[in-house]
């Protein structure tokens, strides 16, 4: 290792460029571009300038440096998966781009625009028809469910045998998540949860398998009503941005995967750019019907996903969300038999809160309450930590995944009936407008508080919670309740069902800011204390405290509120409870990145790195192709090495037989290229075939975008492999490049800011030393640990 | 020209590196990079593929471009000024960089960010209170003109001797205003209008001389409070905006130029990298105190400022905000005697407004609302740019500048005598809340709905606008008052006075909103019309169709009225209006930004421009130096051209006089680090002495930000020119290059996503051919013309 590293520095790396040459060294790795996991795999230790102790922790004048673990542990987050392959955000400006170029000139272009406009047009639509579709199910679905349960205990309380509407609980329960679990465990397993984290991943340009699928967005619509109906702690809010991801992707495609179905419209969009662009759009959209925040929804895509600010993009995004929400506001006021007047703008609707007035003095009160949300954030963030470790290490096979949901799903029964038996909550009827107004044991003309919490669905509890008058719940139902459902709670994220955290964390957090509220009155019993005030910071705290967003849950807030001036103390609540939750863990959506080992690039490059240079961040040696290269070989190659990206060099001279001119770049060619190529049989046979002979254009590459064959599935006949392949039209030629002494956080920005997916590392005559890809540079990580920091290096592993 | 495009091609470009031989080719031109300037002045012409003709569209399947135009005329839009500097987003990592680091390691990195946020802070309670004082005044001041006039005109009434009051309306109009104008005349021009489009151009990357200094702070203060007291048609907003920059820029760099004093703080936060991202919070945070407005604060920097998301950015520029909005309150709540109520969020309020339920059938409504402020705001923009054209053709000297602000003053106060006069539109006193009820010739106990409108701020006026019940003014006086309102806002934009159009506008569009709410009631006598509705939405539709944003001027508007609810209408109204404005031109900040000559960089490259390579945009030939160089060399070089970055190449070997290995690319050095480096005489006298020898630390480099003397300034003796210098410790090792084969778009966007400076183009052996900067890129731009679409090239002036 040294000794390359060394050989790199003097500019005469002798790295292979034959294949042939190289097959002992190479690794056959299952995917992606993981030449690195050959390197570090085995924990080589690092060349520290003037640091050589093996301690974990190596110090050189405050420069901190954690070493990988030394064996991989299930649901350690110090591991990146080799497994994931990156999207390209840079666009292959190759020869065939040009004559396209050429060809269509302006009226393409501005056609383009219109196209772009339209699908965005689209995408609001059909995410908020879908969003209507799965919440009117649940509202129907739910209603029935909660009003045969009541006839039940109505009946049975009177003949004191409860244990029967019990039993009737925790089967519907089990037998409804039943099916949603089932679903996501044997379908698609990759719907289960929120698929915030997925989506981000997505965006950052990690190419998370089959998640913007049509067959993933049936299992989680399904699922999303199945989790909610059955009574699980789970909301909806989250599954519906998933799900208008998977609309964006799959109309701005104009094909399915799923239904092996090609409409050959928008074909022009079929690359990772404009791909993401679109998905970025669409899970904004999302937001926008869960929640009918349109400009909250931009302002999540942008916080928590896109990468890339664009003016242009966030203003059709923007388009989208107004489209979204209006198109969900406009179904559902007619479902309600309003129709025309506009008065559901999203799913998730926390009722109209009066503005609140607020002193000088209450500030710290704000403060004190984003404290306890980010400490009971980070709490919630730590046991579903460890129960999701547990998870991956005791619970692997599909039925027991299953047998977890339904058990969760006769939990939550058991406690609610619990806590409706043996809290004898009453309060007089009519004061509440509960759906299902259940007597139990209380008086006659009174009502179980806490049964009316259960039997709704828990949006309409948040709703409870906030808008019920003082006095409506006593403190020691609300604390029970608290810590029940936060438990229940953290317990159902993360199960094999398709449910989000926003509302349940919505309700905990409302609850807990009630019973503050109540416990504020108690102390100052001469002022009037309006519980909603408290109920709704404490909503903000305890969901800012789990997923750590700030500006976007602000404005989300505001707008499911409908009421802006209680900005200000919704501001510094969030503030706060970031600030204390960061000082514990990460947010929630993170630490389930980290432990499915996604390469996410953070931000910024971990600091204090300038000492690292690229010829210790990339992987060599690389394989490179000839521009005018054999068929054989190029088949050869792709069959041993898993490498995505390859290095177009120069060819030698015919006669000078000079090591360094022959690995002088000229461009770099994706495999996807190279098997589209072989596959149509872009040859030539003889010197006189020129490409522009051949009828090529983009839509050949375009047509199979996104799924390629594999190597082993082309036949590729024995006199094909005697013909050559000219690469240099179809190669991208001028791709981003950097000296191998430029420094990681000079690396990082590079690949950061345009998206890349390879970036080739060259020596100061411009010769390939080695292949940068997102994983080599996602592997160093900051690293903070009770007041210290530092830098670590994750383990790639190809096992997870 | 097309000789050394070919000799690039070939890779064997004989570019000169040595100074000596080329002193007959350079330009000498007084400021930056502007290489560029020798080969474009003269209009070159495009080699073009396959496209010979001269005519001004050139067409090739489609794809146009228009030539520069042949002379430079005033007021043209085709022209990039060469005497802009940049500003450079990128870290220059040299070895004092790495070495710092190493020394002081996270401890630093930590204090750094507590500073960084403690600045933060400290910006927004400056911003604010200098918010708080400017309001102050302007309140104070008004109430006492008008209620002075209002005695005059009581007065003079019964004696039938109006002309008395004009006079004296008249001439306190002219005196103040004369004040302010001489002032932004002779003391700082750049403090005039509204500063948002230098603060745009600042964190776009463009240095514009002097804008971030104290000096320009004073003058815009004391500018905008004679500005809006003298009654011109201007508001306070944009110049808030501008000293919320101006404030950033101050504390995080802890020194002052207008003061000469540095307090040698936070000097690690000299650079242009950490400035620009304290003058993009600064500018959010001005915003926020202006319009009340944390969101729509950031949100405005983003979408009008700030090239580079970045979430920590944005988070920390989210606090500055909320801190700004939050001290504004307490201190206007605290002025008006209800310290402690917060009941003051921002400097523009435009009262409660009450949500209005609105219709389905509506938004076409809604949707005219936009066209119509579409149509109107290109028409203004229009007036002000024939205007601002006729101002730099004839109105070239300070004293005539002061001389048309005066006439404006003069005009004002005559159109809304006029107004007044005849136009006698009585109501009853007591409905209207107006602190100078004016009589006039209405009969007792009535007053003068004019005179109410003009007899107090602007901004008081959008209110009476906005909550007045329906029929309190006659549809005539309201019409007269548009046009009027229309024309003199339009020649106020532009004056020598500091005042920003927010106002104005939204009090333009609120008139002729309340207008058309009028027509309708008339033509639907059956319905209720509620005009406030109309007003808004009009006054939206009027600033949207003049500055062209939407997501940020929804955000704002909704925080300013303190409703939500109002969202969807008011985003269609926006999202109409910049559809309908865009197709007649562009925004008025970017009219001014283009009449200025600005080398701005838009948000994508001009499409279709792949077939434009590198070697076409790049400036050759370029200046190296060598990394030990002769001093005496160095300061001929810096004398003799005014470039600001010079590649740094390998010496040439001892006995092998090889052309090309001389001008392999080492790395960038910047001419502000050889003038440093010059004035502390960093050199080698013997071979023993090595820079680190010499304690030299970043700091020096850092006390001289951002203004080094220039090399005619430098003593520099005999003796010395025999030194050396070696500026391997200095320079930039690893910048970003480009192949001379890459493309435009490719250039851009790497130029753009990472805010650099200078970018070296090599060929294909690493040996510079040619620089590329800001105005080599900038050039190229989209042009529209009647449906056309092509891409045209602006003409490089050191002129303008």
């Amino acid at each position: 290792m040294s000794q390359s590293s060394n050989s790199i520095a003097d500019g005469t790396a002798s790295s292979i460029s034959n294949v042939e040459t190289t097959s002992d060294t190479a690794q056959l790795l299952s995917h992606e571009e993981v030449a690195s996991t050959s390197n570090h795999q085995f924990n080589k230790p690092i060349n520290f300038e003037d640091s050589d102790d093996d301690d974990e922790i190596h110090g050189s004048h405050g420069i901190r440096r954690r070493q990988p673990p030394q064996k991989i542990e299930p649901g350690s987050l110090n591991i990146l998966s080799a497994k994931y392959e990156s999207l390209d955000y840079d666009t292959c400006e190759n020869h065939l781009l040009l004559d396209e170029e050429r060809k269509r000139g302006y009226p393409f272009f501005v056609w383009k625009d219109i196209a772009r406009w339209f699908i965005i047009l689209l995408i609001g639509i059909v995410t908020a028809l879908i969003a209507f579709i799965i919440d009117i199910c649940i509202e129907e679905f739910s209603k029935i469910k909660y009003r045969e349960l009541k006839k039940s205990v109505d009946k049975y309380v009177l003949l004191d045998r409860l244990y029967i509407p019990y039993l009737l609980w925790v089967l519907s329960n089990i037998c409804i998540v039943f099916i949603g679990s089932m679903l996501v465990a044997y379908v698609e397993p990759v719907a289960a949860g929120s698929g915030i984290p997925q989506v981000k991943c997505y965006l950052n340009g990690v190419k998370v398998p089959r998640v913007v699928r049509i067959k993933t967005l049936l299992v989680k619509a399904v699922g999303v009503i199945t989790a909610v109906v059955g009574g699980l702690a789970g909301g909806k809010e989250g599954p519906m941005i998933h799900s208008g991801a998977v609309v964006a992707a799959g109309i701005s495609q104009g094909k399915s995967t799923t239904f092996n179905k090609d409409f050959k419209i928008f074909q022009y969009f079929r690359e990772d750019h404009e791909k993401r662009d679109f998905v970025s759009a669409g899970a904004a959209a999302g937001v926008s019907a869960a929640f009918g925040a349109p400009i909250g929804g931009v302002l999540f895509s942008l916080e928590e996903g896109t990468s890339f600010w664009n003016q242009a993009l966030t203003w059709r995004t923007f388009f989208g969300t107004v489209v979204s929400t209006f198109t969900l506001n406009c179904a559902l006021s007619a479902y309600h038999g309003r129709a025309g007047e506009l008065s559901y703008p999203g799913l998730l609707n926390l009722g109209k809160m009066d503005p609140f007035p607020f002193q000088f003095y209450e500030l710290p009160v704000f403060m004190f309450f984003g404290m306890v949300g980010g400490m009971l954030g980070a709490l919630w963030n730590f046991i579903n930590y460890k129960l999701a470790v547990f998870r991956i290490r005791y619970i692997g096979t599909p039925w027991l995944r299953v047998v977890e949901a339904c058990l969760v799903a006769a939990a939550s029964a058991t406690c609610g009936f619990l806590m409706m038996f043996l809290l004898n909550d009453c309060r007089p009827l009519g004061e509440d407008p509960t759906k299902v107004p259940l007597q139990l044991f209380c008086a006659d003309g009174e009502y179980n508080a806490l049964a009316a919490i259960w039997f709704q669905t828990p949006e309409a509890s948040v709703r409870s919670f906030l808008h019920d008058p003082m006095g409506s719940y006593k403190p020691w139902s609300i604390l029970v309740f608290v810590v029940c459902y936060f438990l229940l709670s953290t317990w159902t994220f993360g199960l094999s069902v398709s449910s989000g955290l926003f509302i349940p964390n919505l309700l905990t957090g409302a609850a807990w800011g009630r019973l503050l509220a109540i416990l504020i009155q108690y102390m100052l019993p001469s002022n009037t204390i309006n519980p909603a005030k408290y109920a709704l910071v404490g909503a903000a705290a305890q969901l800012g405290g789990v997923v750590r967003m700030t500006i976007s849950l602000t404005v989300i807030i505001i707008e499911t509120t409908g009421q802006i001036s209680n900005a200000l103390p919704i501001i510094i609540t969030l503030v706060v409870a970031k600030w204390t939750g960061d000082f514990f863990n990460e947010g929630i959506y993170d630490i389930h990145i980290q432990l499915a080992a996604v390469p996410l690039l953070p931000w910024e490059p971990p600091p204090l790195a300038h000492n690292i240079y690229a010829s210790e961040v990339m992987s060599h040696p690389v394989f490179t192709l000839r521009t005018v290269e054999n068929v054989g070989h190029i088949v050869e190659l792709l069959k041993l090495v898993s490498y995505n990206g390859f290095p177009v060099v120069d060819p030698p001279l015919a006669d000078v037989v000079e090591i360094t001119t022959y690995k002088r770049l000229r461009g770099v060619i994706l495999r996807s290229q190279l098997i589209v190529l072989l596959q149509n049989k872009i040859y030539n046979e003889n010197a006189n075939t020129t490409w522009s002979n051949l009828n090529v254009d983009m839509n050949m590459f375009r047509s199979e975008y996104p799924r390629y064959p594999s190597i082993d599935q082309l036949e590729i006949a024995d006199w094909e492999k005697t013909c050559t392949m000219d690469l240099r039209p179809f190669m991208n030629p001028s791709p981003y490049t950097l000296p191998h002494r430029a420094s990681l956080p000079r690396l990082f920005r590079l690949f950061r800011a345009l998206g890349l997916r390879h970036l080739p590392i060259v020596n100061d005559v411009n010769e390939v030393v080695g292949m940068v890809t997102r994983k080599d540079i996602a592997r160093y990580r900051v690293w903070r640990h009770r007041g210290h920091m530092g830098m670590e290096e994750l383990i790639l592993s190809s096992e997870i």
